[in-house]
């Protein structure tokens, strides 16, 4: 293979930089002109990027049309809205340029979270947190009490891609019953899955439920009143999907009736809710500000993620995270 | 074998002692007379206990030195100070009665409430449930950069015993850089195994240290001034060990220089800490009121603990959790 060219516009530290130049050698990085656009927003097109076989970032649509050159583009976010259009679509494929994006970067943190938000449920952490009691009073006996395993107990998974995937892997050694709703199954899923039209039987058994929709008009207030009075007494509801997957009042209501005995959401919507929202009443509703997916140096894992890929790429291998 | 008698002073819902009594059919099961005693405190002797083969639960020592058919006694809780002296290890000893205790049933607790500590710090839940913001602002993005995942990170586990081998099983999947102290390496540990003389550089790697001590004259302490030192800079020290292992003053200035970045302690000394103890604070410094151990339906887990015992029993095996 000859060499290969590859622009990037992704802001991070000099010496990251570096290594990923390092790291690609003996092909070659180019970087754009310098200027104080932040990584998300719709950078210039550089000149350099025309002459790109590779690109790692965010680009604009048209200067990604208008490459005679571009091979593959890895979108350096988990979201890549700005690229899902059907005229998109149809002109890189019939350029036969794959688009990764960068997913599994956030996959693992958000699994470790929806992890700690059942952990810290289970062993009554907030309460616990905020209560000093000598041993053996009442309110410690209750905290006892209330403070569960989750070894044992059943799970349901509303949404199965990587992040569920990964969850499902943390989760093995606690012996949980996992249950997945997935709409269309792909037979090699390591746990018991579901469709839409089977998940209600499903939500009657669950001692937990996690939501891991994305938005779109299928997944709209998936979760409302119907489905919250098919759920076990008391469940615990979890969602790093995204907020617009939930009818927030019917949520509001489930809590203040007992059916869902916590909510532990990292997404709502609007992010932030209104001071005001009805939801923040509610002591046993634990909201965290969509920070799932973060973890210091993110930068770091980005590139790493590429070049994973990169190396993949070379070997004419099947890409991470390919979206089209 | 012949039709044993088990008597047990265990104080559980009337279905679950009729579910001892089924299970351990044919073998027969001894009450004693109601009384209103806590299942904590000494329990009058009861003259059916002079009959029994196995005794459950917490029997008065002399009770138990005075009876003649006695072949085995588990004692109901983790802990079993009042049968641990000289004199009752050796009239056990010499009359071939093994003890057990019941501490496998906290054990898997203990695992999950240090697992929800170490998640809960590096996910930032403490920060980010009391935190009301949108996306991009400097506040989310310094909850964001301050998040972590566990994954990858190294971790030191001091006191390596029932509690330290659940953990390890936990956080396979996290493939974590495991090592940990014991006194007297066994060598069958599935974790890289350090003695005390060793412990040194093994608390220099460390980026989590987790604290499982007993309480005895050679622990007292260990965590001092000079040991927190050695740690990596802004380590996360957890304690679900015993307060009295831990120089709480020594803690403080360690929090109070950012050596320790954050401590996670389910004990302290005393338990709870006076109002106006230093730890109290730091912000970084959280703490549970020693309920690590606890989960609702104990009474079951215990009965089922017994259960599991019972059989081994009959089977001439091994018994868990035997202590003398």
């Amino acid at each position: 293979m000859s060499t290969l060219k590859v622009f990037t516009d992704l802001q991070a530290a000099p010496e990251l930089i570096d290594w990923l130049r390092q790291s690609i050698a003996p092909h070659e990085l180019l970087l754009p002109a310098p200027t104080g656009a932040s990584v998300l927003s719709d950078v210039p097109t550089d000149p350099l990027m025309q002459e790109a076989d590779i690109v790692l970032g965010q680009p604009r649509t048209d200067a990604v049309l208008s490459s005679g050159k571009l091979k593959w583009l890895q979108v350096s976010t988990a979201g890549y809205t700005r690229y899902d259009t059907a005229d998109f679509r149809a002109a890189v494929k019939e350029r036969g340029i794959p688009v990764t994006n960068s997913s599994r970067v956030y996959d693992d943190a958000c699994a470790e979270h929806v992890m700690a938000f059942m952990l810290a449920n289970a062993r009554q952490l907030p309460i616990g947190l905020a209560t000093r009691c000598p041993n053996g009073v009442p309110e410690w006996n209750a905290i006892r009490a209330n403070s569960r395993l989750l070894q044992g107990q059943s799970l349901l998974i509303v949404g199965y891609g990587a992040i569920a995937e990964r969850l499902v892997e943390l989760l093995a050694p606690f012996r949980m019953k996992i249950t997945a709703m997935r709409r269309a199954p792909r037979g090699d899923e390591k746990v018991t899955i579901v469709t839409p039209a089977e998940v209600d039987a499903a939500l009657v058994d669950a001692d937990h439920v996690i939501n891991i929709l994305p938005d779109n008009p299928e997944s709209r207030q998936w979760f409302n009143a119907a489905r919250f009075s098919k759920m076990k007494q008391g469940v615990i509801f979890h969602n790093i999907g995204r907020g617009t997957t939930v009818n927030q009042e019917d949520l509001a209501a489930a809590l203040a009736s007992g059916q869902v005995g916590a909510a532990w959401l990292d997404v709502t919507d609007p992010e932030p809710l209104a001071d005001d929202h009805i939801l923040w009443t509610f002591p046993n509703c634990y909201i965290t500000p969509h920070t799932a997916g973060g973890q210091g140096g993110e930068s770091k894992v980005l590139i790493q993620h590429f070049l994973d890929n990169f190396a993949l790429y070379q070997k004419g291998e099947t890409l991470v995270n390919q979206v089209m």
